[in-house]
Formats: C-alpha cells, structure tokens, sequence
C-alpha cells in the first residue's frame, strides 16, 4: 500500500479532498492511505512560531528551518520504509506523468509543504526531490501535494476500479487523447463524427489516432519530438502543422494556443 | 469584488480550501467571493445522471453535454456580469504567471470541473478558454480550479495584506526567486551567506539579483530567453549555464534538471 504523509501548517486540507470520489474509495479499499503532520507540533515556543522574518530585509515571512530538520528528522523515524521526501518550489522539476509514473512505485512519500513567502533555502537540503507544479505562484504546497497524490492514486492497481483504466489516455505515447463523445449522437445540431457510430472497430481506432495526432500537432506540437510515431504519422502531423487545418469533429473554443 | 463560481459534481470540495489562511482572510474581508455550483442540479432524470458511455467504444465514461449547456447557460444568466468560462484539458493553454495575472483583472470566472474519464467533445464550445495545469492527468477539474484561484486570489488588492507582497517573488521579470534566509543565521553548520547580515542594503540587493540570474541559468535556462536583463547580466547567465558553478548559498539536493 502506497504511504503519502504531508507536513503542514494546514493538515486539515488533506482529507477532505482525498475521503472524496475515486481518492476516498482508493484509500477506503486500501489502495494508498494519508498521513497529515502539523509542523507546529516541532516547535518549542509558547506561539508555535514557525516563521520569521528574511535576512536582509524583504517582505512576508520565512518558513525557520529548525522545526523543517527536526520534523522531518521525527518523522522518518515513524516508519520502517524511509519516506522519499518532496519539496514544492518554482526551481523545481516540473511535475508530469512520468513523474507520477515514477512516484507511484514508490511506497512511503512525504510532501513538505510550505507557506508564506518561502522557506529557509537551507531547508531544501532535506528533499530527495524538489518538484514544481508549473510556472505560477502559490500561497502554499498543500494544492501542489494534493495535485500529485492525485495523479499518483488514479495509477495505482486498484484504484480505478474493474471498469476504467489509467492506460488508453492524455500522453499515452506522448500524444493528447482523441476527441470523445458520448449520447445524444446529435445535440442541438452537433453531431458526433459519424465514423464513432459505425461499430467499425478497426476503422475507429484509425480515427483515433489520426485525431489524436491531429489534436497533438495543433495543440502542443513541442510533444511530437518525443511521441511515438511511424513516418507516415509524423508527416501527417506536419502536414497539420503546415496547414493548421481544423480537426475532424472539433470544437475550437478557447484553445488556441498564444 | 472577484466572484469565482465553480460547475462541479463535488461542489462541497472547494470551501474547506477558500476558507483557509490567506484565502479565507482574502474572502471574509471582501477580496473575492466564490459560489459552487452542483451539476446534477441541472439533469432531470431520478439518478441525476450527469455521464454516460463513449460512442465507439472504450473504458470510462463521459460527461454527457445537455447537463453542461444547461447549467452553463442558466448559471450565465444569474448575474449581470457575464462569466468568463474556464475549463480544463490536457489540451489547453499551460496556466502560467502571466495568464493569473490576466485572470486576476476580471470579475467573474466560471470554471467547469470535468471528472470520469472526460468530457464530451461538444461541451468544449461552451468555453471561452481552456486551460491546463500540466502534463499530467488528474481524476477531476477540481484541484486544477482550486490551483487557478489561489494563484489569482493572491494577486488581488488586499489578498495578501500590508506586510506581505505579490511583487518580487519568482517569475517577476522573468526570473526565479533569489534565495532566502532566516534566523539562526548559523543552523547546524550552516550558514547564511554573510552579504545578507551586512546591512548594506545595495550590495545585498545586487547579490539578490545575481542569485536570483544563477538560479535561474542553472534550474531554468528555458526562462532566461524572455528574461528582462542587462547585456552584462546575459553574459554572466551564459558562464553559468556553461560553468554549472556551484549558486553561492545554495542547497542542491533535489532540483537537479533531468
């Protein structure tokens, strides 16, 4: 069973997110559980002070690095499996799937979250690894860890249930996923792509990865590099670049790229 | 005032988080208001049945479009201000800085939180923008909504109060944030570099500035292109990136570049 632990100022913004739809039934069967820790439980002062302000001058607070060590230092004492421990910050590597492909075989993750204005730089020293949730400025990791553990439970064996399946989706092979469509087949005029509705296995699945492909080269042409895909694929997928014509049974709205 | 409103078959996941820390100060005073909406209010049949199977086959459900167009279009009508409609996919927009900053001079956004395995094609029309958090794939919109609106919130006049600033931090002028320090200035050995306890106000300004183009040539080259700085700032960029010295100061565990 995979082990998230989360050290917080906030613990109580854990749960009610993860005792939620596919999280609350992947922890109730036993497919990960949650572990929140109070960093305020590592402090000695009569405040619970865990802040202070930055050397040198600036504005906000710093997070103090002696209740980070020494917490981390208690916590990984807890338990047998030594956690692999995640900071949040904008230096970080960006977090993606095959980082949530990677964390998920891990069995014990804490994710140290901070708030304020930052942390003591020295505090990073504790991380195994320091992610980033993208190019944008948060005023905590606790968003950042959930939005991990999230990525990471809906992988686990187990956790989708008999039914759905983490494989078959967005940056399978590098690509965006197809355009899907469910009943009616036609809604106030806009009918789903003909094909879908044939029952022509074969030639469905030729639809959808041309559409994928499509959806990919327009889109987020910086993942055909690293996609997977025959020559007859990639000059198709420049052929769209070229053209940048529209895809087959798409709806354009609001995401054109700047 | 910022109203944020959110479509959503969890509706009751986002108050725990608006209400906490410096989002829920930026709320009771008045910065922003946020009112959920729960999409099963708008289907019409005894289960509330808000998805349904993929036309062509495959695993998961959709989220079937007549609930969507529905409560879009109703919730539109509830102010005078028309809603700035947000949803989220793999294939939109890469949520950045400068599109929170964007985000934050409007004055009432709706996001759409998909779940299941996705949505149907055609409710994509209803967008006036797409975003997407990341490379990776998540159960539902939710924490994506959750990460936008944070990033936004603290943005706002007020947010953040008198003695805290959303100005410089990181990406302001395209850079990461120097690194910051704390008391004890000695913490285990360790120590704060010693231009932060002069009191020399314009020598630790600059060494914030070269930290901060270190930092950023080390951890983020990428960024470095749109990068606000001097001819001699650039060249000094180009020997780090080619030199990889070590950042005066800095802790390295973890934030490695793969």
């Amino acid at each position: 069973m995979m082990r998230f632990e989360t050290l917080s100022v906030f613990p109580q913004l854990f749960d009610p997110y993860l005792n939620t739809s596919i999280l609350g039934r992947a922890r109730m069967s036993g497919v990960y559980d949650h572990q929140g820790y109070d960093l305020r439980d590592w402090t000695h002062d009569r405040h619970r002070t865990v802040d202070d302000a930055p050397f040198g001058g600036g504005q906000g607070m710093l997070m103090k690095p002696a209740p980070l060590f020494e917490a981390v230092r208690d916590i990984q004492q807890r338990q047998e499996v030594p956690a692999h421990v995640v900071f949040f910050s904008p230096c970080g590597k960006r977090f993606d799937q095959v980082c949530a492909q990677r964390l998920a075989r891990m069995q014990r993750i804490l994710f140290v979250c901070g708030r304020y204005e930052g942390m003591d730089e020295r505090a990073y020293e504790l991380a195994d690894e320091t992610l980033s949730l993208g190019d944008f400025v948060l005023t905590g990791g606790e968003l950042a860890a959930l939005t991990v553990m999230d990525a990471v439970v809906r992988l686990l064996p187990g956790a989708l249930g008999d039914e759905m399946s983490a494989v078959d989706e967005s940056f399978e092979g590098g690509l965006l996923e197809y355009a899907q469509y469910t009943r009616p087949a036609e809604f106030e005029g806009r009918n789903v792509p003909e094909v879908l509705l044939s029952g022509d296995h074969a030639r469905i699945a030729a639809w959808r990865r041309r559409n994928a492909i499509e959806r990919t080269a327009r889109w987020r042409p910086d993942l055909l590099e690293q996609a997977e895909l025959s020559d007859e694929e990639r000059a198709f997928a420049q052929e769209v670049r070229e053209g940048q014509n529209m895809v087959d049974g798409e709806v354009p709205n609001g995401r054109e790229r700047d």
